[in-house]
């Protein structure tokens, strides 16, 4: 597949209003808990209030005896897993014989209504008995922290030991990081903590299930990946997948935090057992407390640089947080953590530390931020200590197409270069940088990023309508315009406008299988598969157009949405309104397996200044570039990309997971957990680099992760930029900024 | 496309449970009435209580008083139509200047509560002018008759005709009647009356419709389709179609009626008035008075033999009910009357009369049943006449392949001969017909029947899932069954088990066009599209196997569910689970425009006692024969065949609209709208003649209109043998026979 020029291009590049947007706007748009189904009744969890305990004994028969209440379940009405990967996602789920962190499910009650339901989880008298618990990974790496799973066989790089909080040990490298350090002039390392930070998505999990006297389940939830949560429940309840149904609901909101079902499984349990539909819909702070949030963790950067400005070594030991079970983002960390370089020696020592915390999961980009807050700071004082232009030297270093990265694979077509380049040369870079005041100091800091894009499988189908429009059923949730990008694409083949097409969303019973929205995928990938559907509703047609223009199939061309024999032409609305009588329907599927997977590239600049006083920091001026091989609809580009630099901002600047001594979170609230808003930042420039991708036929290369990586450096160069001090805890704090001004003022 | 021979079929000619039986015998199945959606409030009618009457005058403000009501609605509201055909749509919707028929709906009315709605109904104040009204056809074809629609033009045979009840006067012929007569040597004449008789189905009308702010309507509707209502709705309103969704929810019976929406467009405007979504169900009353009933009327068959047992000419005059809007079945009754017969001259004269009664509607097999009731009579009283043994004078008498029919067309492979020999040959014929005794007069009876299967446009998509089940998306709503026999189709080419199909019907949105379920069409047209797309499966299936047996793609073989190579061979089953690392998921789509129409031949022997005393009628023994093609569920043709003989059976025993000297329907109710139940006939006997379909890739052809037809002829000739009474009034009910009793003592 090979891309054409953007010019060629009709709708690709354009802005049309998405599809589903009016709907959402009026609250039209039916989200999880807006589901109502007959005989419907409600599901809530009776939650641990420790951060570690043994679960001595459950008694719900009091529970039981509550008017309206129909049924409990607890972990024991699983079905057991041989597989002990299986059995930790059970006990997830619903704790087994202890609770791991506190939020940790252990049992659920079904009831009539939402009141009599959480009236019966108090009333479940369970008896723990308390162990210590352990928060950090550096405590929990030591010798005598208390254990979570005693008896769990960790891999410590091949290694099996038991009796460890580190899940596994890994490593990943190319080269020969030793050679390489003696070979440099300058070796400099840093070590960084940063905090566990939540997606902090508006819509909480949500589910409705069913299982039926057939023993069919139907689930509606907002997901990211319907067919993942069939695949994971039906792995969970030890049933066939093909007898579930999943019902993607609207999202609001994942970021990689949808990509678990927590309710769904349970939900089904207690279907099963009192034969009514169950609802569950967790509230904020069950969010906090017991959905996966990013890890934190603690990282360490070795980096050796030559005289002449090349970067010959680099090492990183990265600790993250997997929570309660395993599972951080720490096998990401240690493959991409260098990834926006050109190094020939990379080592990176992964350490998946297992800690009294909600388990970690993905959230956009997994691991990549919290290595970047430390790489961009390691690059930024070698400039500084060596006297380099921070643009340059990274010019100087950069990933291009052939680099091969930690894991060892090597880039294809990037277009990094390109967007450096148009950073060097942006307004924003070039213009006079923000001076200090009596009050304010003031600084610039720049940072890059890259993510990994994933490929994988998508289905899609298209029937074309008599009036022209075309109906696309996607496998894809839309968690952030994908209805009307795929739309796009479908458009751009077919000769008309993205308003012509209609964007649907199916259950997993009414379309083929695909992998969940997740990775940056969905325009690249569901893109392929909705071109190739296009061009088979194209071949198809021509066939029609043969047999209304009267001439042979292959002397019909198919250009600016006509078709044409050598002597006339029909529009493709009119030859739609001809398909009942040229032989039926015309519909078509599209299906791929996209190998290639794809890297997004990216580097912001921000002005930033530091109150004196109180140490309040405000982002002044913040520009993000990123290359995104074929801007589809550039207003979602730059949103993704302003998003995902806002997420960024709020990790290093405000968000982290606060806990009291006993392991509760403290702060499980919005206004409490303090994500910044509208009101907290300037708007985000941004600019769109467009390298066509070569593994997409119109050079598409997915956008929605790369650009929360770049923030971490460049807000924390920039406030180093500003202050003369590298702060090197993240959340970067007024408090930590207060205790650093009254020091500086001592000595 | 050939057929194959029935042994081969591994799944075709078994018994599965139907895929949605569960569902619906436990109450799972949503139903039109069960669907509720955010903000929903309730739609209500008022309806116009005179059969015809001016609307001088319409004043809702009080009814918008009433608290909670949200708005009202009447015919002023729907958009004018240039075309008169589809401003008579809309007044059938709610009525213009006239109410022309008792239960026409004049206003409907949006409110948060039902009670509230109906409440507000009571509140419009309606001024109208009575009118004198007509209810039958030889009334309303009298010179002085009240006119319906004075200003219509009629089409009578060709000439524009102003001022008459008759909407339309057609006529269908071959070969030259009145030399036919000549040549006969007996001619015999009979004329019949049959009254307007309703479907029954449990389930009443209801629609569930939204207009949001996008201009895009969402109806949720049992209909037997959902693309036909789409179309109506689009055109009642105005709109592009492809702005409205429209979602199949499961139909409680339709038999016909339900291919009509009289909800929709209403609750839309409705909808788009208030912006709210508007839920309207019918209650029983609005059902029998207001939606489509099949017509009653009057026949008469004119009919010329000569002694040597063969018809020579044939004449039927046909008046059917259209009720207060053109449009009954006589169109399909010219055509079809003498459709069981090989006649050279044939002539059929049929007048569309408008009366003041609901429109008729279609209803299994429309206009035949009520020409067969005179045709079978005919036959008989000629047999008698002649002393002609009754099966064998029609065995040599019927349509073969190659018939022509009154409408000029010739039939094809059809296996009525081997259905009548079938007869001939069965226990039900061959056993000694009953005898009377002091308090039954008994006899036995035979009537034939034929009914037309439509073609059409289907489509389908398939979705392999990895466990080896296939998801199948069909755009046929299931009324009778289809879920299963598609699924069986489906199975029957991939050599897997009917249980491993996942079938589902997706809404408008999801799946290609796919005309209406109607015209016993679905088994056989959209089998041929589930054919194809199963076969289209297979062909990429056979790809994948090539690459995991390591073979030539052309080397690949299937058979038995088994794709082998020369040495090797995986199942079906385990090829699914491949399907992810050789290439993606694989999924296929099935369309056809299916212009082959088909046709439904049976035969029926009734047995039935007369009460000498109550004229109460038992049918004792009942046995209906009719070639199926291939039955793919046979105990679904046979469901098909028993609930249509229980339906004929009905009219002509037991069914009719009442009405008082107003005009009004007294009988609105299952209590006093008299249908058969199973205390009330016996088990009905089928036999399943199976001659291939020669357009079907495994034979199959309709059922379910047919078998509808012959049990009017059949009860009828039965009564007549067991009295020696013909009754040419139907429904024969006790109290005309208990008059013919009182008659027959004094004379």
């Amino acid at each position: 597949m090979t891309s054409k020029k953007r010019s060629v291009y009709k709708v690709l590049g354009t802005r049309p209003i998405r599809h589903d947007g009016l709907d959402k706007v009026t609250g039209r748009a039916i989200y999880g808990a807006d589901v109502v189904v007959p005989g419907m009744v409600w599901g809530e969890l009776l939650r641990g209030p420790h951060a570690h305990a043994e679960i001595i004994s459950i008694d719900y028969r009091d529970a039981l005896r509550l008017p309206g209440v129909l049924g409990v379940v607890t972990n024991a009405d699983f079905p057991r897993h041989e597989s002990s990967e299986m059995q930790l996602k059970v006990n997830h789920m619903l704790a087994d014989d202890k609770v791991l962190f506190k939020g940790h499910p252990v049992a659920a009650v079904a009831a009539t209504t939402r009141n009599a339901a959480v009236e019966a989880t108090k009333r479940i008298q369970v008896e723990y008995k308390v162990l210590p618990h352990v928060l950090t990974v550096s405590d929990a790496m030591k010798s005598a922290a208390p254990l979570l799973h005693p008896e769990m066989e960790c891999d410590h790089f091949g290694e099996i030991v038991v009796g460890s909080n580190i899940a596994s040990h890994v490593v990943e490298g190319i080269g020969d990081i030793d050679r390489g350090f003696a070979e440099a002039d300058l070796v400099l390392e840093l070590s960084i903590s940063i905090k566990m930070a939540h997606q902090g998505y508006i819509e909480p999990h949500n589910a409705v299930a069913l299982w039926d006297e057939n023993d069919h389940l139907t689930i509606s939830s907002s997901t990211q990946g319907m067919f993942g949560v069939r695949t994971l429940v039906a792995e969970l309840l030890d049933i066939s997948e093909s007898r579930i149904k999943v019902n993607p609901v609207e999202i609001g909101g994942g970021f990689g935090g949808k990509t678990i079902p927590y309710l769904p499984a349970v939900a089904s349990l207690i279907s099963r057992q009192i034969h009514r539909p169950v609802k569950m819909v967790m509230d904020r702070s069950d969010v906090f407390e017991a959905t996966g949030p990013a890890s934190g963790g603690e990282v360490t950067v070795k980096m050796g640089v030559t005289n002449d400005g090349k970067i010959v070594s680099a090492h990183a030991i990265i600790a993250l947080e997997a929570g309660a079970y395993p599972g951080s983002a720490v096998d990401a960390a240690v493959r991409w953590a260098f990834g926006t370089y050109d190094i020939p020696n990379v080592r990176s020592d992964g350490y998946d530390v297992m800690v009294n915390r909600p388990k970690a999961h993905a959230y956009r980009a997994p691991g990549l931020p919290q290595t970047a807050f430390c790489v961009e700071q390691v690059i930024d004082e070698i400039c500084e200590r060596m006297e380099w232009d921070k643009m340059a030297f990274r010019i100087n270093n950069i990933a291009h197409p052939g680099t091969r990265r930690a894991d060892g694979m090597q880039f294809g077509q990037i277009g990094f270069a390109e967007t450096l380049v148009a950073a060097a040369n942006s307004d924003h870079w070039t213009c006079v940088p923000p001076t200090s005041d009596e009050n304010w100091m003031r600084g610039r800091g720049i940072g890059q990023g890259h993510a990994r894009h994933a490929g994988g499988l998508a289905s899609c189908a298209l029937s074309l309508n008599t009036d022209g429009t075309v109906s696309l059923a996607e496998g894809s949730q839309d968690i952030g315009g994908s209805r009307a990008v795929i739309s796009m694409q479908v458009a751009e083949v077919l000769g008309i406008g993205a308003e012509s097409i209609i964007p649907v969303i199916p259950d997993t019973d009414q379309i083929g299988f695909t992998d969940t929205t997740a990775g940056s995928r969905v325009t690249n990938v569901m893109g392929v598969a909705a071109w190739l559907a296009a061009n088979e509703l194209v071949a198809e047609l021509k066939k029609r157009a043969a047999l209304v223009l009267d001439f042979a199939e292959h002397e019909i061309k198919f250009e600016n949405g006509e078709f044409s024999s050598p002597g006339e032409s029909i529009s493709f609305k009119d030859l739609a309104g001809r398909t009942a009588d040229t032989g039926g329907p015309v519909n078509s599927t599209g299906s791929i397996d996209h190998q290639g997977e794809t890297n997004g590239f990216g580097i912001h600049i921000c002005d930033i200044e530091v109150n004196r006083e109180t140490g309040k920091t405000n982002v002044i001026r913040y520009t993000a570039l990123q290359d995104v091989g074929q801007a589809v609809h550039p207003g979602y580009a730059e949103g993704q990309i302003q998003g995902a630099a806002v997420q960024g901002i709020g990790w290093c600047l405000n968000e982290e997971y606060l806990y009291d001594d006993d392991g509760r979170m403290e702060n499980p609230s919005f206004l409490d957990y303090r994500m910044p808003t509208a009101l907290d930042l300037p708007m985000i420039e941004t600019i769109l680099v467009e390298v066509p991708n070569p593994l997409h036929p119109f050079g598409v290369r997915g956008v929605a992760e790369a650009p929360i990586v770049p923030p971490l450096g460049a807000v924390a160069n920039a406030i180093a930029d500003a202050t003369g001090h590298r702060f090197l805890e993240a959340p970067i704090k007024p408090s930590a900024i207060v205790k650093w001004l009254i020091q500086t003022e001592q000595t």
